[in-house]
């Protein structure tokens, strides 16, 4: 069995702002650790997968960065979409790819920004997640026990009577996927138990994903037949055509909620999609008085804060609970509940023309 | 009648870190205006008095920084102590200096580093001061009426009854210095409306100051004949022994405090002597929610906070009564109430024998 990893690297966070830049997205960010997000990625891989076989896939403008920080991985396996077009044409392409080598190649579509608390864990499934995606005419996704109801997350109803055992890990046929629900739909999800956050990551054989375009994703096949086409003849005009044309949709939307055979596999590994700055209070190491400071620290009275401003003194008095970030040209002082709003200021940058983006 | 202003500029201010250092105290910081406070201090002085009566005193580390900023000043009027020994030696110096040229020279003894709101009222009660001290036995000081019953000031006891005007304005005889009082001795004073604040700039003839010494303060007046002696010699190394041996005391405690003749003038000009970060909030403009903010910013829901980050964008969401200071280096995040824990700061950085100092 053959597995390709597909880190998607593209996008631009905007939820880490001011550290995350258009040009810096999450993934490139020393957040959760002394590395970048995309290096622990591939780092955790390695046991299982060879250099040869990963792959990451993003716009052009990412390549040069990814390569620097990537060095052990081949060249070519930098994919490069003509245009950023969400997932389902991002994970198209890297599968073609694949498919032209080895149809039965296994691909594992992974996100480049989540942190994996448990990387052995996180192998088992995978492997076991391979092994069912190369074993039959399904699909599978890692589904998360949910923690809490989330209204920040979509949610994977599946069966747990029809669960079986594969490569020693219980998989469950899917039922539905839910779009991000209120607040007590999210409850109700919780407390029947069933119920999975989609983690977005997927593992596919590559001509089980054709024949699952083909037939619940149709409008899009005879857009994978053009990129496969393309791609034979290395006509990258053509490539780019399919991508002015193709919708920008992602995979969750175009082809995996209206899929039949779809398995969901528990990805109780301590994932975490460290989806703004109040989630790292979770992961850094905190102090006596709870406090989270990358960066020289010197704290009186104060409790609770996240400080990111490595190679500088933060000295914090009397304050609580507060999210700083000093990312040289500017500066976040922010309630740490209230992370959320880091979203609108990136949004008014945006409509003021500023710099700072 | 010859007025020379004697600015002292010596002294590592605290109260201001992490923008104020050992190298850069609270007078050259751009604080309360575009310019620095020295600059501020001399140019509020220009219509009255010319630049060739303009002197600084400081130790001689000082002396470049002084230079550059101030390069309207005769290079000799930058006048250097031996050693920094507290403000008796230093004024002691700086009007032996004047003392050589003409004895009858009205030394205008002023701090470096205090805001005046009200310019042309200073001068107008400058004038009026060096009138006073010119034409009698008597040193002049200014007094602040108290605007809230401080206990971080020294307190002039006054006889209002006894009031009379010169140049204009009224001056009373001072009865009794008071040291920094508890807070119901500073009721007490408010209440009784003969108190003023004790703004430490004074007005005295040199050849006064020499007999007020003599008489006040003996201990110190052979080491101000010595002064004397060095200075006409341009001897150095005399000059220098006399600091060394002499105490290291403020003029209100050496001479001050003792000596009789003493009239107190209402320094009623908006004064402020800028002693801590949360005093710039009176000083600078504030935006609609009362945000104080030097530097970009782009504020959410935040309310109270005094920002001094020029040059970069700070973003403010959710958060309230703030002090938010970059120095490069380093970054304070203190609670505005709290403002008097940053001298707790430098000390446990001066322990710690840390940089940022």
């Amino acid at each position: 069995m053959n597995i390709r990893a597909v880190i998607m690297a593209g996008g631009s966070g905007t939820r880490f702002w001011p550290l995350s830049r258009r040009t810096r997205p999450k993934q490139f960010l020393d957040i959760v650790s002394s590395r970048s997000m995309i290096e622990e990625t591939v780092a955790r891989l390695l046991p299982l997968i060879s250099p040869k076989d990963i792959f990451t896939i993003a716009d052009g403008s990412q390549t040069a960065a990814l390569r620097g920080l990537l060095p052990d991985l081949p060249k070519r396996n930098f994919l490069v979409e003509p245009l950023a077009r969400n997932t389902a044409p991002s994970l198209m392409l890297a599968t073609a790819c694949a498919y032209l080598q080895d149809p039965e190649t296994v691909i594992a579509a992974l996100a480049a920004d989540h942190l994996i608390r448990d990387p052995d864990r996180f192998l088992n499934k995978l492997q076991a997640g391979a092994k069912a995606a190369h074993s039959g005419d399904r699909i599978v996704i890692f589904g998360i026990p949910p923690a809490f109801p989330s209204t920040g997350y979509g949610y994977i109803h599946f069966l747990r009577e029809k669960g079986k055992r594969i490569g020693g890990e219980p998989f469950f046929p899917v039922l539905e996927f839910k779009e991000k629900p209120g607040r007590a739909e999210a409850e109700h999800f919780l407390a029947d138990g069933n119920y999975y956050w989609n983690s977005g990551m997927f593992l596919w054989r590559a001509d089980v994903f054709a024949r699952k375009l083909r037939r619940y994703a149709p409008k899009f096949f005879p857009l994978w037949e053009r990129m496969l086409d393309a791609l034979e003849k290395k006509n990258q005009k053509g490539l780019r055509s399919v991508f002015e044309e193709i919708p920008a949709l992602s995979i969750d939307y175009a082809l995996m909620e209206k899929a039949k055979g779809v398995l969901v596999c528990a990805g109780d590994f301590g994932w975490s999609d460290v989806g703004a700055w109040s989630s790292l209070y979770d992961v850094w190491p905190l102090d006596e008085a709870g406090n989270a400071v990358k960066g020289e620290k010197l704290v009186l009275d104060s409790q609770g804060c996240l400080v990111y401003a490595p190679g500088k003194l933060t000295a914090l008095v009397g304050v609580k609970d507060l999210i700083v970030v000093d990312a040289g040209d500017s500066l976040l002082i922010c309630r740490k509940d209230l992370d959320q709003k880091v979203k609108d200021i990136v949004e008014i940058l945006k409509k003021e023309n500023k710099k700072y983006l």
